[in-house]
């Protein structure tokens, strides 16, 4: 248990965009200053961080400046190198920890740590080959989703089979990944997605905000609503889990937690990312406290606030030129927004959000 | 009615203190850019603005430079040179208006101008030297309070005459202000402070916040409360008469307008403040939007958010070394916290500020 750092102390964050945008406007209202690393120029971040080093993630000299400048470190993406930031954590706190970065960034591991853990997951299969594609495929019914073992995100890295003729042939599929290592999950038949912020203080406290549920399209998060539609009892249970993971994780900092609800109410555990997570960004319009806050309470060492949601909300992803349905949305009363400030719109890109409060009288 | 601003827009602000910190702040969730003209190296504001001209207020090159990067001018505080914003506003739109400026920097103008609205003011006469000002004290009793009408701020720049052998001599008092034109108010027996914050679009329409109840401690904002303990109608009033206030003065923007309320529950305005307004800080953890998005919609055209209040509260100042609270603070489940980011933790100064919302289940 360190102490809470002095406010007017730096947060180094490596990765520059929207999440680390909040995150850095979450630390000026607490009186702290951030430093990012990002290789592109203007990013969302470096446009409200007090300083930008801009160099590739994995630039030594880059991170040691990051280093030298934070009083603490933490990151906005799972896609960094763990050697880097374990070589980090030998100067200065790094949160989350490298390990819970080195167990979400293979599909494989987090599936068996999940499991480990207490988390029902899908069934899955380690795949090496076309042959174990063949025989796995063979054991789930034909039906399943390869993904790559490391760096998917947004649905990208996939490769359905449904049992259809159409479906790729297994050795096809093994060429398409060029031998990037690669799981097969057995399909899921489930009623609903939703998810978990969950925050683990320095001293070891914990808070989870309400499961929001979340529907994706084309593999990008498209809306999270809160609150979801699921019985007490399954809140309770995915919190209750998202709480075991955090802690078996031995975690400090906030985490998305993804879940597949079944039609029983039971849950599977998909995945979690160990950052702020897309589907928490309504924390910021309907609760006291954001996701971005709590996460930054971690880092800095204060104690976790224990939030409240004032307003039942939806929350929508702004994806390309939809960004350009902002000023129609600013004359809604009840909607809260937020843009990335990103300068080009390209298509399917996260350019802001908005969440859509209950209407009050 | 001009178009709205294009998200990526730049806000020029003169003045880089707290209340320009949060209007970057709010800037920057809504896409916008911010440079703030300020001559104190690091200040609160340049800390999360994307520029910062380290100049004097009044700098002709400065003034000329954040002319030439803002797509709009606003400022944070009314003791700017009207005749340099008037310039300004010959090249770019500059909100509050310049004469809304003016009237509020002199009060024996400001209170004429309230009167000629058609709010009730503490009764006042122009003071020019010592005779004037004995023969005034004598119409109210021997007791009012002597004002600068000029550049007054936090209980500065006056003098209270009480009725009582301990006051000073009107001469006194007169060679005290070193000749600075004043005027003298009457005492007003008020039961409570409340204060308004209302906004004005550039499209004419007016939302109000509802009213705040006020302590003062050494002529500084101690605390705002809300609700107020008035009566619906005297809130509805307050709210009224800011509405005509800020028609009256053809606004566009935010601005706080305070009054005195009167044991049979009557109003009488005391000032406005053409800009946002620290008793209107606790919009931003109670609200679902805050006095600072309200004033930058002002600016980029936007429409006002019509807000509504999902919590009660209490907003307390942090003055000077009080900002070392701030970590106990953050243990608190139902406190939002601020921190100014100043450096230097000198008495009486405004570090920062919290709100407490009230107590959930």
């Amino acid at each position: 248990m360190t102490m809470p750092l002095p406010a007017g102390s730096t947060i180094g964050i490596i990765g520059g965009g929207q999440l680390a945008r909040m995150l850095a406007l979450a630390a000026a209202r607490l009186g702290f200053k951030t430093a990012v690393l990002e290789p592109q120029e203007n990013c969302p971040a470096a446009q409200v961080a007090n300083v930008h080093i801009q160099t590739a993630y994995d630039d030594k000299e880059g991170l040691e400046k990051l280093s030298q400048l934070s009083d603490v470190i933490t990151y906005e993406f799972e896609n960094i190198d763990v050697s880097a930031l374990e070589k980090l954590s030998s100067d200065i706190d790094v949160y989350p920890s490298a390990q819970a970065l080195r167990i979400s960034q293979d599909r494989l591991v987090e599936k068996t740590f999940l499991q480990k853990s207490g988390l029902n997951t899908a069934p899955y299969r380690d795949i090496d080959n076309a042959q174990t594609l063949e025989s796995a495929l063979q054991e789930f019914g034909e039906r399943g989703i390869l993904k790559t073992r490391r760096f998917g995100y947004d649905g990208k890295g996939q490769i359905r089979f449904s049992g259809k003729p159409d479906d790729m042939l297994p050795a096809e599929a093994i060429e398409a990944f060029e031998g990037a290592p690669a799981i097969l999950e057995g399909f899921v038949e489930f009623t609903c997605e939703i998810s978990v912020i969950a925050s683990r203080g320095q001293d070891g406290n914990v808070s989870c905000f309400e499961p929001a549920e979340n529907i994706h399209k084309n593999g990008i998060l498209f809306s999270s609503t809160v609150p979801s539609s699921v019985s007490e009892a399954t809140k309770q249970n995915a919190i209750d889990e998202a709480t075991r993971l955090i802690q078996a994780l031995d975690y400090v900092g906030t985490l998305g937690l993804e879940f597949f609800v079944m039609p029983d109410g039971s849950l599977i555990a998909n995945e979690f990312a160990p950052r702020v997570h897309n589907s928490g960004h309504w924390t910021e319009a309907a609760c006291s406290v954001s996701q971005f806050e709590q996460h930054i309470r971690c880092c800095i060492g204060w104690p976790l606030a224990k939030q409240h949601r004032h307003s039942d909300c939806v929350m929508e992803n702004l994806l390309g030129h939809d960004i350009e349905k902002l000023v129609t949305l600013a004359g809604d009363p009840n909607i809260v927004l937020h843009n990335y400030g990103k300068a080009e719109a390209r298509e399917g890109r996260k350019m802001g959000h908005f969440t859509q409060l209950a209407t009050r009288k």
